[in-house]
């Protein structure tokens, strides 16, 4: 795996090895998806080693929201399904009384004008937080959900209830199947360049808004806040390029 | 029913008196719910007032969710339910395949310390929102939700898939139906307020964190925020002391 892997570093760019370096440090980068999608850079970390004051960077520099991105075969052995999916489910099930009259508001494909559906699941709390919502307790869930990733695709099989409960106030998004065979959004992308790193496959990602626009943070903003701050800037072509070759070697996402 | 708030407003405190005034001038207040429950404070305004520059406010100077809470009454109608509610529809509906193994995951009494349930309900995006996130995008969700908010107090019937759709980047939140009577939370005292102010029960909130301790912000901390940004503070107790007065002439919630 590890021969593999740098092998395969090779053929990467400059770039796309600068970043696999940064995961592997645990250090925050900057991701940029697209001119195409929602053209929005986020900040992303890996989970395990999101402390409070990482929590207290993304709410005061990037403003989004800090969400956790769990790679496919994870999200299915923790059994966290789509958000989209769970609301349809429930508004079908007429065992209900009243029943839940929200099919309707399920994304649907065409709702979203750049992609076919997003990849949100469902908002948890640590059992071990109070509230849910202070850097310490946010930090927690993170690092915990890090942590069940591993044990998942480790064990093949965690009780994701034993820890978590929903609703919450850290939002989990699950990585299609495919991923940028798939979707390529910040999802998809910073679990890939986990995988690539050959590190833990749950990032935290979160996005960096403007203050005076009242729109997402320019291109141009995130790559000079990156460049002023240290961190490393890519762009989500730049990752797919490297998916092109690391795919050809790799088991299974 | 003006004569008959401004009959009851003689009965309130000086404090209760000044922070009607401000939800009808459509300005930010401070609200700090118990020592014995969260011990937060969130930031609260109007839904139908918030522009851009009040959700860059609470994102920088709260750092919580920012939330839109909406009145018992309405949120029937708009047909919102408790997001615990919708997962365990969602993990008992067996015609899904294969069935959403999440019923162990929605929350239960007995999870949350200091309450019964969270008042989450569903996540969602304006239909005309690109991303849902950036200030402009999130301001006119929320301003939306408060306008439908309006409506369907006024009409009896409103359609909610018209305009939103779940998931997305604004949490609503779901006040009992008892209001202070059941649950003493900031989403039922911020209703509550508006209704005693006599104005449209849809406000959004936001916890105000603390950038050092990886805590919620002191109420301390929090009072003097208020006095150095001419902000009202007021606490739960305040609001359940003139709720008292209040629900007794009130036709109901």
């Amino acid at each position: 795996m590890e021969n593999k892997i740098q092998k395969q570093a090779g053929s990467y760019s400059q770039n796309i090895q600068n970043v696999l370096q940064a995961i592997r440090e645990d250090k925050f980068f900057l991701l940029y998806d697209s001119d195409k999608r929602e053209g929005e850079t986020d900040f992303v970390i890996s989970a395990t080693a999101v402390q409070p004051q990482d929590v207290k960077r993304m709410r005061k520099d990037g403003g989004g929201l800090i969400c956790v991105a769990v790679a496919p075969k994870a999200a299915e052995i923790m059994k966290l399904p789509f958000m989209a999916d769970v609301v349809s489910a429930a508004a079908s099930n007429d065992k209900i009384s009243p029943k839940l009259e929200i099919g309707t508001f399920a994304e649907k494909e065409g709702d979203i004008s750049y992609d076919k559906k997003s990849s949100f699941s469902l908002w948890v709390n640590h059992r071990e937080n109070k509230t849910g919502i202070p850097d310490n307790d946010r930090s927690y869930t993170i690092r915990r959900l890090g942590e069940m990733t591993k044990t998942a695709l480790e064990k093949k099989s965690v009780n994701f209830a034993s820890e978590f409960r929903t609703p919450g106030h850290t939002a989990t998004l699950r990585a299609a199947a495919g991923l940028l065979d798939e979707r390529r959004g910040q999802t998809e992308l910073s679990v890939t360049l986990a995988m690539m790193a050959g590190t833990n496959p749950c990032m935290v990602v979160c996005e960096m808004l403007d203050d005076s626009s009242g729109k997402a943070l320019s291109k141009e903003d995130a790559k000079k806040y990156g460049e002023e701050n240290g961190l490393i800037f890519v762009e989500g072509w730049e990752v797919a390029e490297a998916f092109e070759i690391w795919k050809k070697t790799a088991a299974d996402f």
